[in-house]
């Protein structure tokens, strides 16, 4: 079996938290229609609105942003005051700023991989504040190269690790979402490693594959190194 | 001097209309809020957030929007109905899924340079948004690689002329605007030519260098093939 050359990292809850800052501003946004409207509805309207718009806006901060204002003008009917439309903006503002916190094991991982292997941060969504995470993170000597996709898909990944290495074959990627982490990797014919976060967006969810010699799951990036020898006695 | 191997082509308003659409969206946003204020000031305030929020949003429409809607109810002091905040939601999305038309001689130009250079479509602004343009285009098999970065710099052309070519030294930017794609060009050591567009953004301007023996200016794109016979015979 040929020689692992590259490990592909996904950015958002699998090096630093992320997901729990939406969380946050989704709790805020019920607390705020429910001045207007029955909670309840809330978040199942805002799922189908954000599914509505990835077409138009794609991922991130600022898409999702437009999809909050979207679901409050219909809830309540085009009732939300400014005071409420200034609110939203602002918690906007406050993601797109908040500090960036690595996940524990992630920097002494990365350390552990970095002369053996080429790093590569691969994320999709907004570039801009992906590259704005990414410098601030601290983790950024580790990697050779910063990859921001629009959408993972099979060939996006050959593409990526024929540029970072000798193509997906030899290369692994290591990611908490199986819809964009995983499923697309071993499609790819590459390794793919599942590192569950403690919350998952809707979008992202996916079952496990079928048959896939090439899939793992860890529970954290302290795991990644002893898993990477396994993988290596097999080749 | 040495060979040029790879040029590297502007998007916006250099291979397709992009601000006439932006224009359209700040008339309409004018005279929504000519309802509330005297619409003198609108122009300029929103330019000021524009400005103050590029380092939070970066280039795009759903910046742009985030604005609109910032400038909108600052200057209504919270007072735009839902109707209005309706209103420019429904702009972003037309802008958004607009159509994409190549100026004149564009493609003429690329079959022109196909074969003998390598063309990159190098832009900066919303990643999921300029690929939509780019596919749209129908320009798309003329280009050997399509670079979307976060801001245009001299590193980021040394950095993308070293992968496609040999490096910023034997290549040719050209665009429509003088701080994106003609100075930082001019500073990695390259040629910058530049091809104004009828219009240009404010935060875009910028004065012609001095004493730059690598700047050209042509009036369209029908152009290039015989300025770089030109500069071809200097080399």
């Amino acid at each position: 079996m040929a020689k692992i050359t590259t490990i592909g990292l996904d950015a958002d809850d699998t090096l630093w938290h992320n997901e729990r800052v939406f969380r946050l501003t989704h709790d805020r946004f019920c607390d705020l229609l429910s001045n207007y409207i029955d909670a309840a509805c809330v978040e199942d309207r805002l799922l189908q609105v954000e599914r509505k718009n990835l077409r138009l806006y794609g991922y991130g901060v600022k898409g999702f942003t437009l999809s909050l204002m979207e679901t409050a003008l219909e809830l309540t009917d085009g009732a939300i005051d400014g005071r409420g439309m200034k609110q939203i903006l602002a918690w906007s503002r406050e993601m797109l700023s908040h500090p960036v916190e690595p996940l524990p094991h992630v920097r002494d991982a990365l350390i552990a991989l970095e002369d053996e292997f080429q790093l590569v941060l691969i994320t999709k969504g907004d570039l801009f504040d992906q590259e704005r995470k990414f410098a601030e993170s601290g983790l950024a000597d580790y990697f050779t190269g910063v990859e921001v996709v629009s959408e993972k898909t099979a060939a996006s990944y050959q593409q990526i690790f024929e540029r970072y290495g000798q193509g997906a074959e030899r290369a692994v990627m290591v990611g908490n979402s199986m819809k964009s982490d995983v499923l697309p990797m071993l499609d790819a014919g590459g390794w793919a490693v599942h590192v569950p976060y403690e919350i998952t967006w809707a979008l992202e969810l996916a079952d496990d594959p079928e048959n896939a010699e090439r899939f793992r799951r860890i529970s954290h990036l302290g795991e990644l190194s002893t898993l990477l020898s396994d993988i290596r006695s097999r080749e």
